[in-house]
């Protein structure tokens, strides 16, 4: 059977603000290692599949700076959305696309703004997830992150019995649970932190959603037939923002017959905010990290400094700061208060009528 | 007699860095309503002077930056020094071209970075300071800050018996005082702050370094005579930097037999680092002083938020700040570690080889 990795990369996020803009989502920004969150995925899933194999689904509004990015996929496996309608509908988009192309086709489904380490133990799970998806026909298979904290801020899986090394039977999908629930899940031993990534074949989760979001699949089946061409393109813009938003979890996942669970029990982090950044830069001696070329500091710990491009940060005497300098804006954040980023970054809006948005 | 009012602009500052630099010190920033120090410096005197009699005195390498501030000055009011060497050479320097130029002069020394108000009750202080050195030929005459403070970082000037409205001998000059001693000054009522500006004859003040810096006297009397030519100017880059570097107040108005004193009771600001802007652009409900166009805070207070141009500064949370945006570092300063930032500036000297300094 042929093979598909699709980068799901619609993200708009203003939680990385005032790095990530709504032109420049944060998986495009350069915070790790120098490079961006969506190149370390491509790099990553380069391992398993070759570039011919990849994809990404994303905002057409994005795909030029994608391109930039990956300068090694086809410029036809960048699929532009025409406005964001949540995953249930970029997985049935791609997944239409894909079966046009070949209907005999397994597809991944992964996550641009995570970062997973290393890669040939990845390598090894996304094989066992091809296969399980391969063996099984009518199967949706997930990926379970094996939780290293009763973390509060994701969703969980619940596996049952064993189908082969490495593969479960899933028993249920849990919302986001309170600390005490996470606890009892995490000890258990029984759950995974859901990870938004998914492999099954093309004509599987096509039927899944012809069952469950009939409308999404009649237009993107509809859409995939003239995905190349001007008019189909015009189509899509016009159809594509009126389909109902939702999430494939709960659209599909939830109501699916038969679930699989891939254990990926390695380093696994979501750059949600800019207090994930000591997890992948490092802190030094006195608690800081150092996302940016120039930092000098004089008694001052625990702080958070990032900036992308030569421009000096320094600091004396404060602790526990996230400061954050893009050319045209500088946020200066205690870190116990990166959730609020979003109001701030709400009411910029309506002060500059979007131009630090 | 000729009057010249001449503005002592040698200042480097590396204390409100990193807006100042070695090539732009701290009286060419704009942050007094959108205008430098120096600019309102001259506008205060411009109100007792006309342009041709007002002059500047300032490290050669800053005159095309003054020029531009104070387009009114004709250029030869701009007297430009090969280095700095403290202000006892720069008012002999002065003293000296404005002796050669009309040897029939009163002068007056005028700090740059100062900020001085109301306009209305300097001018009559300044007319009774030129009035004082025309009827007493041999004096000195400095002016004195009527203290509101027992401030210890400043230099004291003791009154005596007086001698016309608004004009007093002097007993003696204090250097910078403890707290305790300090607060005697103030409580008594007989002394003043040094304001570091003064007012005489050129012929007096050039007897007095005669006496007291025979070799600045020397010098400077044979640069003032070819000042204008290319000789002269080279004679000065040779002569200037081997004398010693001192001030004025050591090297002559402690030794002067015939010093006065008249009263500056008006709102006299040094702005001698971060912390002085509250005082210069008032604060917010919440503590914050905005010296910036662009600032959006949320839950902050006490903060001091700085930058020039249209760069947006936000914060979340964070209390008792000083935030400096300039094109090419940020410095992020607890309001009161702002003493340290000489430190910092010698530490990146030494990291960057100047590049920030």
């Amino acid at each position: 059977m042929k093979k598909a990795a699709v980068i799901m990369a619609g993200g708009a996020g203003t939680r990385l603000w005032p790095l990530s803009r709504r032109s420049r989502p944060k998986q495009l920004l350069h915070i790790v290692e120098g490079r961006s969150l969506i190149y370390k995925t491509y790099e990553r899933l380069n391992a398993s599949f070759s570039p011919d194999e990849i994809y990404v689904i994303a905002l057409a509004e994005h795909l030029p700076a994608i391109a930039e990015e990956l300068p090694a996929l086809p410029p036809t496996n960048l699929i532009g959305e025409p406005t964001g309608r949540d995953t249930a509908n970029a997985v049935a988009l791609s997944a239409a696309i894909l079966h046009e192309r070949d209907p005999d086709t397994i597809m991944g489904i992964f996550t641009a703004d995570h970062l997973i380490r290393p890669t040939d133990q990845f390598v090894e799970i996304i094989r066992t997830g091809f296969a399980a998806a391969e063996k099984n026909a009518d199967a949706l298979v997930t990926f379970g992150i094996k939780p290293t904290e009763p973390h509060t801020g994701l969703g969980y899986v619940q596996r049952g019995e064993p189908l082969s090394p490495g593969v479960w039977h899933v028993v249920s999908f849990k919302e986001k649970p309170d600390l005490e629930t996470a606890r009892q899940y995490v000890s258990s031993g029984d759950y995974y932190w859901n990870s938004g990534m998914f492999v099954w074949r093309t004509e599987t989760i096509l039927n899944r959603l012809h069952k469950h979001m009939p409308e999404t699949h009649g237009a993107v089946t509809k859409l995939a037939q003239g995905w190349s061409t001007e008019a189909g393109q015009k189509l899509a813009r016009d159809l594509y923002p009126l389909l109902p938003k939702i999430s494939i979890d709960f659209a599909v996942m939830e109501k699916a017959p038969e679930v699989l669970v891939v254990e990926m029990a390695l380093d696994w982090l979501d750059v949600g905010n800019w207090t994930a950044l000591p997890s992948v830069h490092g802190t030094d001696a006195a608690g800081n990290t150092n996302a940016a070329k120039r930092v000098t500091t004089l008694s001052s710990k625990n702080n958070i400094f990032v900036t992308e491009g030569d421009h000096l940060i320094t600091a004396i005497g404060v602790d526990d700061l996230v400061v954050v300098h893009s050319p045209n804006a500088t946020l200066i954040c205690h870190r116990n208060e990166v959730q609020r980023i979003k109001d701030l970054v709400e009411q910029l809006g309506q002060e500059y009528d979007g131009f630090y948005s």
